[in-house]
């Protein structure tokens, strides 16, 4: 079957993060070229019928690792398995990690990623940076990412030490690179120097088990770092994003920060707004084996629920995935020590379900706020917003129709991904992407994907995000300190 | 000069909530019509350089006493003079309250006030009522001002013991039938009984001047209220708005229900946000009078900027002024009793340059947040978005063009208001509005009023605001209690 | 056989709130004579081996009612039974409360209360009385209860409206006189509209289990209630004392009232420390029926630990039970309706063990709080320390010798209460009174009880507790309110 | 004139943290022999009348750094100043710190502070020891000092890059001995790369005055760490002591952590509560150096009240003075480079009198309290309670005569200390110690110092303060995390 040259889906409910209203979407070579109600079909056109249902920004998933080589072997979820999986749940875009090894060139990991991306993706996609280690051609390398690669976006680790952990020293140049260069800067937030002592004693202590995983670095250990970030960025007056907050202690510390002004941006994932902790002590090993992750999901059962309500607030921003799936047996290769279990969950599928679940079916969010949570607060933070995250004229044809009412249960005897469990099995979600749309084209519909590898495109992104800088310039320009005039002292000095 | 057929805002920045972009704005019959850059004038139209600067959705007052009879005397600003200064500020809508006294039908209360203001006001306004007491009569208006009259916001009072005060009984009372109704019930939160015994204390003490006005009512006793309201609005799950949020304490304690997930929504004023309480302590009996409102301006000078950090992080979410304005020989009937002090400040004028500086200007908040605290957020509340408050096709012609890099010296001698001072006097403000639309006709250009009275019109507002609730239906749907299923109890039963 | 002259306790950890010590102590006359080491034991006395045990202070259980009559019934506990619970338990002394019913004479309520009492308590007790009504009467009978009746305490309830329940202004009142005569004002605090409201709401529900005892009184309507109490007694400065604070959000609300330097005290109880309101939803109704009590318990199961994370921190000062104890077949009063439950819970024998387990063998505080908290804090609030509440030379012989290794399990089945069931069943404790000694007569020991009706004292209390009072009157006399100098406004005045 | 044999103080308040009473105190042989009404006054004593003053145990400095070498020079209060100036404030004891040079012994270092101490110290003292690198010497240093010389308590520096700060694994290592040998952890807790980094950047806006102290550690480098330290000590389940917490945020962090269950102590010194950093900004640069000290007192004027209400409410827990003087001469080391100024302020002489003046007498806490806060607390977190600390029979004769209602005004003029200003300069407090007697000893009275180098004594301090390790040990029993038993996992692994 040909391509129709015009898609019209009518009688929906266009949902953005403003408003809702009932309204008609055209969309040509890509293109959302007309909202509006009762607009006629162009000769040629599909249309499809979406009354009764939502219209709305496909989502954006800020966090990913497609295919990632970690802890001695690699996730299953490839570029293009992995970006099936998100387009069959609703989300048309990804943002992934670029991660080069201590001591290598980040531009060289960007041409790799990009290599192996770029052929395989069937969504649009795009990348943040890990800077793992520190010197002067790492920040002229910065530079160069930015101004010429499209990326806009570089992690830091405060954890895994002696992989990918930096000083404190060094985040204070990083985070100054980011800010002259007009990145945001993301961090990993977990004290990496007590994980490491709290794994060790976890061992000595004969706990083995993947409870052991969360015994290691409780909370406060995140708390603590994400509190470290803030005040190091805020010493730069630089941007800071933290990527996947896991645990209340720490969402409560980037909530308070942005009440007292900073520019900080919390990332829950879907892991943590749709599962808990409790399952590390599951009496079966490969179950309990499959929720590992850094930092862990949390045994506080009332942590979803918390991280949720901030997320509603918008004392969280943003919400991601994390998705890094390693199948049983390759959670096994630490079945005897938890340290050696491939850390990583699924999420890229689910996540747009499991927020409306739990956050729209509750009550505690609308269907607006789960399009900000979902799409347009990425797009606005990495700075490619309004060409996607939101349905208007001249957007990116990135669109979902998504049926509210619908129900579906969560497994893995069902869902798109290359893992063999599913951390959200049995959960029963209403909410559900009937139809995705990406770029134009319909690619999963029916509950069939029609997505092809090397559709999606690189999305490039400019440094600056008026919705991340504006504030920033602007203090720069108003608060800088001044020195007190005095007369000089001109009294006796010892002398040493 | 007859009226152009057309205008086209040519240059400028388009400023929405979301997002800001170079556009120009073509406005037909007192509507937006399109927005788009380099839009081509039509025959007959006017064209509006606006080239550097921002093109801004008009701002909106939620909170005004226009020409209110109070304490004996009545408010200087009339809905002429009052709306007039609202226009020369940037303001193109207001919304009034409509306070009738106890035992006084709501209807007939209204009617008289629309009869006082539709033919006086130069810009659009809505009216809010004030419920002053409570029967089945009340009851019955408010649905009736709900379905009908496009009333969607009923106020009730804490304080003002013995004339507007309801008890808590018939705050539940007044909440129900706010939710039953769909509209959103605001409250006055200040202790009346504290009040009242704090005047009397105050007096016994020989305190007498304006600082008695603040000591008698400190912000605790707004803090409490402010609990106290939301803790009956969360017993009836009523959406509610907390008006003139005078203190780090209340806006705490508003900021916090939020974080819980409640359904409330805290308005800072221009007072509160420009200045403070320590102007009480003035040794010039005429300047500490000026400043008396209620709640008071408080004398913790890290107030205002407190109360800005929460607005530009969305923890407050809107922005009015009370503006109820006495003239000094008015405020001089309270000369020997501060009790007697007329109650009221300017800030219809001057709210939008105030906000721009201490929030945009000082790096707070950038000009996005700016348009949703002065304008969009109101109209979402209030359920006539995005008619006003966005800068829209089909959205209503009432643009400001707004100069960001130019400054003015607030003073009561080149103020447009009647009062015969300023609060804010001597300020000096980033950010002038250059020319200001209502309806589509220029109406302040170049320092000049062009405004006539009744061309403004009432707004009829519908119930059941989607922005507000949303929520609030959902929860009521899947929130509800239910009782454990048990066998009857069949033991032995004390006889009494 | 006949009582020896002396009691040596010797060998023991003598604890103190300060410190724990190696010493003996010597009793004659029903006071503590000697602490030394190494003493002798006079001729005639009885030596106790205290030999790896410890010796604090008696309990004091600040809060009781006895044989009370409400809600259309009598608590099975009369002063008889429930002192010889309390002995066996290691608690020496009660506070319990006079409640006069509305209209009626305070000091005949008195009166009645001790004719009462006096004959059959078998240790020391006092009352605090409750003001349940306002009237010039009870203001005046407020001070000659304090001045000739031993009492220094006086509670009002914020709850049971209609019965008990005063009015915010009857609350100043009331504060005032406390502040005047030297007393401390206790509150219940609860929002009693609220409650009457929810009541109302559940039962049309159709919810009259138990649990619609906790649904109609959710904790938000306690924690209110604290917040504005604690207001009004700031608004006085009167101290104030909170009874039973049940649910974590009314304890942080006093922990936060303290840290800003209120003079006011937190009451946990034995119940509320110990288990939690998830047993409302019991399957079986006698059981769920038994948690019943106002405030109730708080199904959040974090709420004990909380709890007594802020008794450990001193955010919450002394702990009561509220005993009140009605058997299965007055419960079952309400068997149809959770509103005609009598409100009440066990706890006066077993509130010692509780505290030790769940605060002491946790780690959360160590032995000398857990003589602060359940003896001398109380002994320091209501003004008989070290009458009480200390292990020192001339206080009342009030001693428990305590096993910190020994455990019990507690059950219906071996109290010495009356009633016939126990709400902490089966709960495992450490920490065992062995000898209990009540003004220096052996009352309890080896399980068995030695004690008779009328051994017990009341102890006259007298107002102005320095512990309470200092910090009070050094703020009224440093902290007091003065007028701004001012010329007199000279200007003119608007005439009405 | 020759010692009399005996003291007895007649007719004061007795004044302890539990309570106040009327008592004379009997003193022979450098003890404290009798505490009691009415004493007969051995044959050869002298009676000191002390009606209608108050007795309470002498003060005791937890931070002094006498004659310290730093940043060039020495300060100029030795051993004998620095404690006839404490003496003549109603200090009778202090605590100082030995600070090895990185790379030394530890054990030197304190053989070298006790040789320059010993034969000048005019009251009795003792030692911190700080951690300046880290060894398996140092490790092993640190257990012969705790079982040998009488130390337990171990400071370590998170600041003061390259010259003492520890890294994070270092105060993880350090912290992990300390709880092994049972001494309580210190830390300095300000983020010594962010002051580096900051100093650099104030210094290239050309800001080398005082100010720029403050600016390039503003307080929330304080509170990051300080958050950073408790955190580490948490996972080590180890006491922690902050030493000189400076502001708000970290008041309340050391607040918080207690609120949670942390052992953690907070000392606010004299100049945090008797002062504010705006002095920084003083226009005569001699002023504005004479506050420089690390970390810095903050500019915010409301932080020295919201110290002193956090330590009447325990949540802080004791009070030192940091005092460490260099005349002015000596601070003009700086005067052209804010970094060159050595820091340190004086405090030794003027805390009591600075404490009761704005906490006793502003009504904050009661004289109970303050004897909590400036003795008692002391004494028992660094064992040696009631040696000192307390009046009672037994403790040691260091016993000041207090004068509640005198008043002084601080001044450099008058004061015993050997630096050319005073931080405290013109402030006036109510509270005068008219007699001061160490172990025994009349060493200060009528205004006279009497005291003769030598006659203090260093104090041993044992391993395992019950107050501070009570609880910690009780968690280590039972709050060991254990292993989930499982079957082990028999799947597949994957092959690497």
């Amino acid at each position: 079957m040909s391509e129709p040259s015009a898609l019209l889906i009518a009688g929906g409910t266009v949902v953005n993060e403003d408003r809702s209203v009932l309204c008609d979407v055209l969309i040509e070579r890509g293109k959302i070229v007309e909202v509006a109600p009762n607009l006629q079909a162009p000769a040629g056109a599909r249309v499809i019928d979406a009354t009764g249902k939502l219209v709305i920004p496909g989502g954006i998933d800020t966090h990913t690792h497609m295919e990632l080589a970690f802890m001695g072997t690699r996730a299953v979820d490839d570029f293009n398995v992995g970006t099936q999986a998100a387009l069959a749940g609703g989300t048309t875009m990804i943002l992934d990690f670029v991660i080069p090894q201590r001591g290598k060139s980040l531009l060289e990991a960007y041409d790799c990623w990009r290599g192996t991306a770029d052929a395989k993706v069937c969504c649009d996609y795009s990348l943040h940076m890990a800077v793992t280690w520190w010197s002067d051609q790492v920040k002229e390398e910065m530079r160069t990412l930015t101004e010429e690669k499209g990326i806009n976006s570089f992690k830091m680790f405060m954890a895994y030490k002696g992989l990918y952990m930096l000083q404190d020293s060094e985040l204070y140049a990083a985070f100054s690179q980011c800010k002259a260069i007009g990145a945001i800067a993301q961090v990993h937030a977990e004290n990496g120097d007590l994980i490491a002592e709290g794994a060790k004693k976890m061992l000595s202590l004969g706990i083995t088990g993947p409870e052991g995983h969360e015994l290691c670095r409780p909370e406060e250990v995140e708390a603590e770092a994400t509190q470290r970030a803030i005040t190091i960025a805020q010493a730069v007056n630089c941007p800071l994003y933290v990527v996947h907050v896991m645990s209340k202690s720490a969402a409560k510390v980037v909530a308070n920060a942005r009440r007292e002004g900073h520019v900080v941006f919390g990332e829950p994932i879907a892991a943590g707004l749709g599962t808990d902790g409790t399952h590390y002590w599951h009496h079966e090993w490969a179950h309990a084996a499959a929720f590992v992750m850094g930092p862990p999901l949390r045994p506080d059962p009332s942590t979803p629920g918390y991280l949720m309500d901030l997320l509603a607030n918008d004392d969280l921003s943003v919400t991601g995935t994390d998705n890094c799936t390693f199948s049983v047996c390759q959670k096994a290769l630490g079945k005897d020590d938890f340290t050696k279990i491939p850390n990583g969950v699924n999420g890229v599928e689910d996540r747009m379900s499991v927020i409306w679940e739990k956050g729209v079916h509750s009550g505690k969010m609308d269907e607006n706020r789960f399009v900000a949570v979902t799409s347009s607060n990425a797009a606005k933070i990495f700075n490619f917003y309004p060409q996607k995250g939101r349905i208007a004229k001249n957007s990116d044809a990135d669109v979902v129709i998504w049926d509210p009412n619908m129900t579906r249960k969560i497994s893995a005897k069902t869902h798109h991904q290359a893992v063999d469990y599913n951390i959200f099995e049995g959960m029963e979600c209403h909410g559900v992407p009937v139809v995705t749309i990406s770029r134009g084209r319909v690619v999963y519909e029916g509950g069939q994907l029609k997505a092809s590898p090397g559709h999606g495109r690189f999305i490039h992104r400019k440094p600056f995000a008026e919705f991340v800088y504006k504030r920033i310039q602007q203090r720069d320009q108003v608060g800088k300190p001044t020195a007190v005039i005095r007369k000089p002292y001109e009294g006796k000095v010892i002398s040493v």
